[in-house]
């Protein structure tokens, strides 16, 4: 799909007509990606741009003299170098509209009521359900970046256990992650890398501490690269030397849910099916009840891209082209916490995964 | 400064008084550091939390319970782990307020839509200004954890030349510059490091590419470290092998304009004056007209803090405690730029910088 096309998908989303469409980007890290989205802008960010996009797939680029050196060649443009010259051009753009389409769920709410005072007789109009339902099917192109980014992540995480010596430390594990995610094309990692040893593994949303690593420890390691502004996200779990029975048997719990929910992964099935089907699998074990999260999010320019996941009330059918993690886990504060985790995308057979380092429980000899 | 002293503050300074303050994190990047600020939580995003702000400087902490393991001891919170959970609780927490502060710079528009239509029958109110002004100037801690923040750039900055060798490319010294970060003990890069070369450094908002470095580039860094949500944000210009004449002197020049800059910094001085000297010291030279930004930011647990700037629309007077970044540049598209960026704080004599590492224009040779 052309960038212009994905505008006019856009825009045939729309409930209410608008006569043009208006995203704004806010400071970093307040970034709309739908932006990019709609003009295949791979570099920078676009702080206090905006673009104007047609019903007929045309784009406008409003670009700050900071910004214009990236504008890539062929995208229409008009550069400004103060807040006036911007307000005045937006405005002068506009004269002809009656009603201006918003992604109000990337806005924030004070820049809205400035644009709502700039052009109090224009109609403004949500066009976020829009926005979503566009996005939340990738195209082509879109799913190239998201192997690659996946690829990436691959690489790394298949050369986890080489990073290992008997003083690391959560910290420098993570700090090893992301050096490698960037030597290995990655512009960024997909968000803050996930490096947890021991019990603080039960802690699902806990980054990187001091911990050194003992034997004995499981291992999270939970990251994404960020390639062209598009994620990957993948979780495996190690062992620090020997597993025991106890960790053999949570992990392999783990993975039967995942294969679970994978396995009933195709168009037409609702996504909280999905997530029932993974919930329901550890809680048919001994280790009911330490599932405590969903089990996947949509994934694509945002790492939690919206309107769709693997949890209790997305009631929505799945369709080919949606790109999910899926990620069960088990945390067991005296213990730790085993989660797996693959990118997948919806395919009319079933599914393609897109991340493809092993699985198996990997034991790192310690040293 | 205590947090709840902080919370006080932000009362203290509304136009409309307010029975309670509510902030709410969506998901990453969308999360409002103030949340961080009344906390003085430093690990963890806590998406999807809330917190609720008393006039006695209270704070009840709404945490979802992946997010709980990492609520410090001391201080209130109650845990929920479903959507329906969290806006019964919330409302019940609510029953006795008429008047709800809202911080609209920091929240999402259709968040607020949602909030609004959960209690239509409360008002809510802006306090977005209470929260700028209160924010902006910062307290011992504050200050505490931006010169750490500081300290690991600096040390980073120091090596730079020894990261060289002849492939060099811009993509992997920014790489090892955000490795280092980490080493150095940075939760993360404070933003996507810039790393250019030759030409490149020309773009003020470039990133970095595949260029290699050749003989005479001049090469620009920028990044910052992130230190329990606090960030740096500092710039040296280097030239690999020798300097010409010219290079040098557009070094000379932007040194000059900083250090005029720093000059005149004290409280009480507008803060577009400090952008205006900057300026005029470059207008004066032959490179009139190639200096095309702002002098700088406020900084602090956004990198780019809002309130105040060395501007020219920020026609406000510095108080002390305010962190700024003083940054003039020269860009010439055929040469290439040099940007030099330290971070202050605006003190009761002048202001004392954060940022140390040597300012002249370093010669890297060659190998």
């Amino acid at each position: 799909m052309t960038y212009s096309q994905r505008i006019k998908t856009i825009f045939s989303q729309l409930d209410e007509p608008v006569d043009i469409i208006l995203l704004r980007n806010s400071s970093d890290p307040f970034i709309d990606p739908t932006f990019f989205y709609v003009t295949g802008i791979k570099k920078g960010l676009f702080e206090g741009c905006s673009i104007l996009l047609g019903p007929d797939g045309s784009s406008h680029l409003l670009v700050s003299n900071l910004e214009e050196p990236l504008v890539p060649i062929g995208q229409k443009s008009t550069c400004f170098s103060s807040k006036k010259e911007y307000t005045d051009l937006l405005t002068e753009l506009l004269t002809d509209c009656n009603t201006v389409g918003i992604n109000t769920a990337m806005t924030l709410y004070d820049e809205y009521q400035q644009l709502r005072q700039l052009i109090p007789e224009k109609k403004l109009i949500s066009i976020s359900q829009a926005v979503k339902n566009t996005r939340i099917i990738k195209d082509e192109e879109e799913l190239h970046q998201i192997q690659e980014a996946c690829h990436i992540a691959d690489q790394v995480m298949t050369k986890i256990p080489t990073f290992f010596s008997t003083s690391l430390t959560e910290h420098e594990l993570a700090a090893t992650i992301d050096h490698q995610l960037k030597l290995q094309g990655a512009s960024s990692s997909a968000f803050e890398t996930i490096s947890s040893f021991g019990i603080n593994t039960a802690k699902p949303h806990y980054t990187s501490g001091n911990k050194k690593i003992q034997p004995g420890d499981f291992i999270i390691c939970d990251f994404g690269a960020t390639v062209n502004h598009y994620h990957s996200d993948t979780t495996r779990t190690f062992v620090y030397g020997s597993a025991s029975k106890k960790q053999k048997q949570i992990h392999q719990t783990v993975l039967n849910a995942q294969q679970q929910a994978l396995n009933h992964i195709k168009p037409g099935v609702n996504a909280n099916t999905i997530h029932q089907i993974a919930n329901d699998t550890i809680n048919a074990t001994e280790f009911k009840g330490y599932f405590i999260h969903s089990t996947g999010h949509s994934l694509g320019l945002n790492v939690h891209d919206s309107g769709i996941g693997f949890a209790p009330h997305y009631q929505t059918p799945l369709q080919s082209g949606m790109v999910l993690t899926v990620e069960p886990g088990i945390y067991i504060p005296t213990i730790g916490g085993v989660r797996i985790e693959d990118d997948i995308v919806v395919s009319p057979d079933g599914y393609i995964q897109l991340t493809q380092s092993p699985k198996q429980l990997i034991e790192i000899p310690t040293k």
